[in-house]
C-alpha cells in the first residue's frame, strides 16, 4: 500500500500502481468523468499513469490551468490525427497547448495548401475521431527506436527534434492512429473532447527562424461541453468588438505612425486628455498619501545602468547605447525610473526621521520589443509608468504596503474592477543563495507583506519561490467584464538597488543604515491601463473620465443659437460638451453619436428653446425626459461627484 | 564734397575725408565727446577714420552694442599696454570684447604667475595710462613687415595668427606703447575709459586646444563714467545672489547627478511641483484658446528626421542614432516635437473647416551641447518645451498671431515682466532665393504679423533679413528685475515642414491645399523659464506659484498641537503650509524661514491658541498683525485669486 496526501492534508492508502483516475473513481464517479490530469508531487501526470510510491496528489479538472493544458495538448494530437487522415504524408512540427487553446505547425507537402475554408472539414474529422474514445497511451522507448519510427514516416521535423534530445529513454504518446514525440501529460481518452473550434491559419517559420521553411500553423480551441464553446465564441466576438486597437482608432484616442516607428503610440487629443485625467486622479490620491513628485530625464549615462544592473539585464537585446561627439561618452534610453530616483535620494543626507520618502513620477521608459511582439497599447516600445519608489526603514514595510494596497483598492473601485485576486510571492526557502539581502530582512519583509494582506482581509495565494531575486512582492490580477484576467498593480520590495547605489540613512543610533526600497505601480503603465480600460468598458468610460460627456443635437438649423447657448452653459459647468451642427436628420444624429459612446445626448428644438430645457437621452438607455439646463448641469456634476466621492 | 545720409534719411554734404568724429562735432560738442565708433555703410569703423565717398552713417555712443564693443575692445588693448609695462616680455594671444566687458589671453613667461591679487595693480596702471589720452591709430601694412615686427618682439602667438592670414595688407592698431594685430574699430583715444574693473583670472588653452599651452585669461570691464561701473558692480553682486544654480540648490528645486549625466536636470519635489503649477497655468490658458493636448514619444525613426530636415541640422554634432537588435533600424532622440505633430496632423484627412488645429505638448527634447557650454538650467542637454503647433490656412495667420500674443501677454503679466520689446524678423528682400515658400505667401505672412503687432499696439523693431529660411517670426525680449535681457516667447511661421511632410487640407474649392504651420512657445522651455524666473524674482515667486506659501512656527513644544491644527486647516484651504517643529528659539525659526523665502510666517503661542488666531509675518516685510484662522485663510486665497484673476 502507498500513502496519498490530498490538498487538504488528509491522507488515504491505496494499492501501489493506483492511478489518478482510480483515486477519482474511488471518491465519486462524476468526479472521475471530469478528471483530465493529476499533479503527483508537483509534477503534472496523465490521470492514467500508475503511482508507485507515497505521494501528494492534486486531481485536475478542466477548470484548472493544469487541466486545461492537458486538455488542449490532447486536442492538438487529435487535430494531428485528423490532419494525417485528410492529408496523407503531412509532416508535423510542434503542437503545444497555449493560453487559450492549442495549435499545430504542419507541412502539408509541396503544392498542398491548407486555408481557413478547410477548417470545417478538419473539425468534422476531429469530432468523428473523438467519438472513437481512443485512449492516450504513454510509452518510454530508446532514442534509436524513436528515430527509426519517425525515420520510417519521413518526419524530418520530428527527427531534427529527436536528434537534439539526450540519449536515453524518450516519451511517446499514441492514440488512435497517431503517434507523437511528447512529454505529456494527456487526457485519459479522446471522448473528453466534446466541443471543437478551429480558429485560424497562419504562417510560422520552423523553429521561429525566418531562414527556414514556413510551416502552416492551425489554431484551435476545445472544451468538454458544447455550452462552454458557445460561451467562448460569444466572448471572442465581444472581445473583438472591444479590441482596444479598434476602439482606440474609432474613439480617436491614439494612433501609430510608420515614420515615427512601430510600438511608439501618438496620443491624439481625446486620448491625451483622458490620460491627463487619469494622471490627475492618481496624483490627487498620491498627494494625499504623502507622495512627492519628481521629474527625471529619459536618458542616463551608461554608467548609471551598469551600477543599477539594468544594463546587464536590458543592454543586449534592447535599444543600443547612444554615442555623442565626445569620445567614450554613452547614454541609454531609460528602461526604468528607479536609478534616477536613487540618485535623487542620494542628493542629500537622510535621517531615519525623514523616512519614508515617496518619490512619484509618471516616467516614460523605453524597452525594445521585437516587432512581432508589438500589440496595440499592451506591448509597446515606449510607455509611461505610474511609478513611485518608497524609501523606508525595514520596520516601515508593513505600513507602506497597507497604504499602497489602499491606493490600489481606490483605483480598482473607481474603474469598477470588482473581481480580483492577489498573489504574495515569497522566496524559495530551499534556495536562499538565489536571493540578495539578509535572511533577517527577508523574513521581516515577507512577514510584513503577509500581515498587511491579512489586515486588509485580502484573498491571496502565497507562492514560495516566485519572489524576484531582489525581494518579495504582491501582485494583483483583475478580471475584466469579459472574465479575462489582467495583471494590474504590483508592489515589490527591493534590497538590491539600495545596495548597488549604496543608499543610506542615519538611524536613531547615529549609525548608517541601508533603507529598503518599494517599487509600486497601481496602473502598471498608462498605455496598458488605458488598453485594459477600453476593453473592460467597451469604450464606455466612467462619466468622470470619458472624453466627451454630452453632445447637443439641434433638431434643425433654426436651433443652432440655442444649442450654442447650451454648449456654453455646460462647458462653464466643466461638463465636456460638444455640438453636432451637421445638417442631418435628428434620427441620424442620435444614431451616429450613440456609436461615439457619448453618455448624454441632448436634443433641442422649439419646445426646449422656449422652456430653457434639454431633452436628455442616455447612451444605450434611451430617453430620460426633459430637464431644465441648470437641472441637467447639477445632475451630471452630482453623478461625477458620486463616482469620485470615495476618493475624499 | 560727399553726401552723408543719416538714420532719419536726412542728407548732409561734407568735405571728402571727413571722419565720424568730425560729423559729430559738427552736430554738437557734447555728442562728439560721447561718440566712440561709427557705422559707415553698415560697417563699424573708428570714429577717426576718414570717409572718402558718399555713405550712410550711424554714430555710436556707449549705449549701443556697436559702441560698447569698440569701447571694450580698446580697453583690452589698454590692459595689454599695462601688462606689458608691468610684465616685460609678456606675450599676447587674443584679446576680444565680449558681451559684458573684455578679456586678454596672455603668457606672462616661465615662472611668472598672474593671480587675482595682482589685478588692482594692473587696474592702477591702466588708469595711469588712460589719463595719457593716447590716440588709437589704425595702420595698414604688408604681411612681411607685420611678421618682422612681431618676430622682433618674439610674440609667437601673434606670429602664428599672422601666418594664417592671407597675403596682402594687414591692419594694426597702435596706442601709447602698445601695438596689436587687430581689425578694430577702436575709440578715438584712451581718455574715454574712465572706470575700470578687472574681474577675474582663468586658465585658457591657446586656441581652445587642450593639447596646447594654457594661457592666463584676464577678464575686465570698463565704462565711460564711474557711476556706471558702480551700478554694474552692484548689479553683479545682486546677480550672484540671484544665480539660479545657487538658489535652485538652496530652495531644493533641482539637482544634477554625475551618474545620470551633465546637463540633465533632476527636478526635486519642490521644483517638480512648481513646474507642474506652471504647466497647469499655461494649460488652462491654452485650453481656453482652443489648444488640444497631444503626447508623443521621445524618439522617432531616423527617417522621420530625415524627412523633417532635423537629421541634417542636428545629426552630426548631436546625440547619435540609437541602433536596435534589428539590422538597419535606427532611432533618434527627438530634438524637436514638430515632426511628431505633423504625423498626427496626417493621421486623418483635414478640411478647411477643421482649421486652425492647435496641438500642444509639454514635450521633452534632447540636444547635445558640449560640456563646456552647459550652464544650470539655461543650457542643458534635455529640456521640456511648452510647445504648440498651429496648422492653419494662410488667411488665418494674423488672427492666430494675435491670439498667441494675447497668451504671451498673459504670461508676462502673471510673472511681472513689465519691460519687454518685440522684434519682427522678415526675409531679406534682396535674397529671396534663400527662403522657402512662394513670394505671395511670404508677403501675406509678413503683412499679417506686422498688422497683428499694430493691432496689439506693440512696440516692435522690424528687421529685414533676420527671418528663418522657413518663415518670418516674432520674438519677445524681456528685461528682468536687474535689467538683464532674456529672450522669452517666440512665434514663427513655417512653410517648410508642411511642404516636407506633404500636409494637406481640402479647401472650400474641393482642391488640396497646403496648411501653414506656426510654432510657438511662450515660456521657451520649462528649464529656461524657471531659471529666468528664479533670477528675476530672487527666488521670491508669486504667491500662487511659490512652493510653500506659509509655515507655522510654534513658540514652544507646548503649542505643537495647535500648530498641527493650523496646518491642517490651511492645507484643507489648499494653502501649501509647513510646520517648523524644531526645538529652537522663535527668533531663530523666524530668521531661518525668512531665508527660505516662505511668504507667510505664522507664529503661534498661548494667546493665539486661546483665540484661534495666528500672528502673521510677511517675508521681508515683518509683522502684519494677528488674524483669525479663517481670516488668514481667506486673505491668502484672495491674494492668489487676485494674482490670477486676469486669466479668467
Amino acid at each position: 500500500m502507498i500513502r496519498i496526501t490530498f490538498p487538504d492534508n488528509s491522507i488515504r492508502e491505496y494499492e501501489q500502481g493506483v492511478t489518478g483516475l482510480d483515486i477519482a473513481r474511488n471518491l465519486s464517479n462524476s468526479l472521475a468523468r471530469e478528471v483530465v490530469a493529476v499533479s503527483v508531487n508537483n509534477e503534472i501526470w496523465d490521470a492514467t499513469r500508475p503511482i508507485r510510491s507515497d505521494a501528494s496528489v492534486v486531481l485536475h479538472k478542466f477548470d484548472t490551468p493544469e487541466g486545461r493544458h492537458a486538455f488542449w495538448h490532447s486536442s492538438a494530437h487529435l487535430m494531428a490525427e485528423a490532419l494525417e487522415a485528410l492529408y496523407p504524408g503531412i509532416k508535423f512540427g510542434i503542437g503545444p497547448a497555449i493560453e487559450n487553446g492549442f495549435y499545430y505547425d504542419v507541412d502539408p507537402g509541396d503544392g498542398v495548401v491548407i486555408t481557413e475554408t478547410d477548417l470545417p472539414r478538419i473539425e468534422e474529422k476531429m469530432y468523428e475521431l473523438s467519438r472513437k474514445n481512443s485512449a492516450y497511451k504513454r510509452e518510454e522507448i530508446g532514442k534509436k527506436e524513436v528515430l527509426d519510427l519517425f525515420g520510417a514516416k519521413g518526419d524530418e521535423y520530428k527527427i531534427e527534434l529527436i536528434r537534439e534530445l539526450e540519449d536515453g529513454t524518450i516519451t511517446l504518446y499514441r492514440h488512435g492512429n497517431f503517434t507523437d514525440l511528447c512529454r505529456g501529460p494527456h487526457l485519459p481518452d479522446t471522448s473528453h473532447i466534446k466541443a471543437i473550434k478551429l480558429l485560424s491559419v497562419a504562417g510560422a517559420y520552423w523553429r521561429g527562424d525566418e531562414k527556414r521553411k514556413q510551416l502552416t500553423r492551425i489554431y484551435g480551441i476545445s472544451f468538454p461541453k458544447k455550452q462552454m464553446l458557445d460561451d467562448y465564441l460569444v466572448m471572442l466576438e465581444q472581445a473583438k468588438a472591444r479590441d482596444h486597437r479598434k476602439l482606440g482608432r474609432e474613439l480617436e484616442l491614439f494612433t501609430f505612425s510608420q515614420k515615427v516607428g512601430q510600438g511608439l503610440p501618438l496620443w491624439l487629443p481625446k486620448g491625451a486628455q483622458l490620460r491627463e485625467r487619469l494622471e490627475s486622479f492618481l496624483k490627487k490620491i498620491q498627494t494625499k498619501h504623502g507622495y512627492l513628485p519628481v521629474i527625471t530625464p529619459h536618458i542616463g549615462q551608461k554608467e548609471l545602468y551598469v551600477t543599477s544592473g539594468h544594463y546587464e539585464k536590458y543592454g543586449k537585446d534592447s535599444f543600443k547605447p547612444i554615442h555623442t561627439p565626445e569620445e567614450g561618452e554613452e547614454f541609454l534610453l531609460k528602461p526604468m525610473n528607479c536609478p534616477h530616483h536613487c540618485e535623487i535620494y542620494k542628493s542629500k543626507p537622510r535621517s531615519y526621521k525623514d523616512l519614508p520618502i515617496r518619490y512619484a513620477e509618471f516616467g516614460t521608459v523605453y524597452r525594445y520589443e521585437m516587432s512581432g511582439e508589438l500589440h496595440g497599447l499592451t506591448r509597446v516600445r515606449g510607455f509611461t509608468q505610474d511609478d513611485a519608489h518608497l524609501f523606508c526603514r525595514p520596520d516601515q514595510i508593513k505600513e507602506e504596503f497597507i497604504k499602497v494596497i489602499d491606493i490600489i483598492y481606490t483605483v480598482f473601485k473607481a474603474f469598477d474592477f470588482h473581481d480580483f485576486v492577489a498573489q504574495v510571492s515569497l522566496r524559495d526557502p530551499e534556495n536562499r543563495e538565489k536571493y540578495i539581502g539578509s535572511d533577517e530582512n527577508w523574513e521581516k519583509a515577507e512577514q510584513a507583506i503577509i500581515e498587511a494582506t491579512q489586515e486588509k482581509e485580502m484573498q491571496t495565494t502565497v507562492v514560495r519561490g516566485e519572489a524576484a531575486f531582489y525581494g518579495p512582492k504582491l501582485d494583483f490580477m483583475v478580471k475584466d467584464a469579459l472574465g479575462r484576467k489582467w495583471q494590474l498593480g504590483t508592489i515589490q520590495v527591493d534590497y538590491n538597488l539600495p545596495e548597488r547605489f549604496e543608499l543610506e540613512y542615519t538611524g536613531s543610533d547615529d549609525q548608517k543604515h541601508r533603507p529598503v526600497m518599494i517599487h509600486r505601480a497601481p496602473f502598471g503603465s498608462m498605455e496598458r491601463f488605458v488598453a485594459v480600460l477600453i476593453e473592460h468598458t467597451a469604450g464606455k468610460f466612467p462619466l468622470w473620465l470619458t472624453p466627451d460627456q454630452a453632445i447637443v443635437l439641434p433638431i434643425s438649423e433654426k436651433y443652432h443659437d440655442y444649442a450654442e447657448k447650451v454648449l456654453k452653459f455646460l462647458n462653464n459647468c466643466d461638463i465636456r460638451t460638444l455640438i453636432d451642427s451637421r445638417n442631418e436628420k435628428i434620427g441620424k444624429k442620435i444614431r451616429d453619436n450613440e456609436l461615439k459612446r457619448i453618455p448624454y445626448l441632448l436634443v433641442v428644438g422649439e419646445k426646449e428653446e422656449a422652456e430653457g430645457t434639454v431633452a436628455v437621452r442616455r447612451q444605450g438607455e434611451g430617453d430620460q425626459g426633459t430637464m431644465k439646463l441648470e437641472e441637467f448641469g447639477n445632475f451630471v456634476t452630482n453623478e461625477v461627484k458620486k463616482q469620485l466621492e470615495h476618493l475624499d
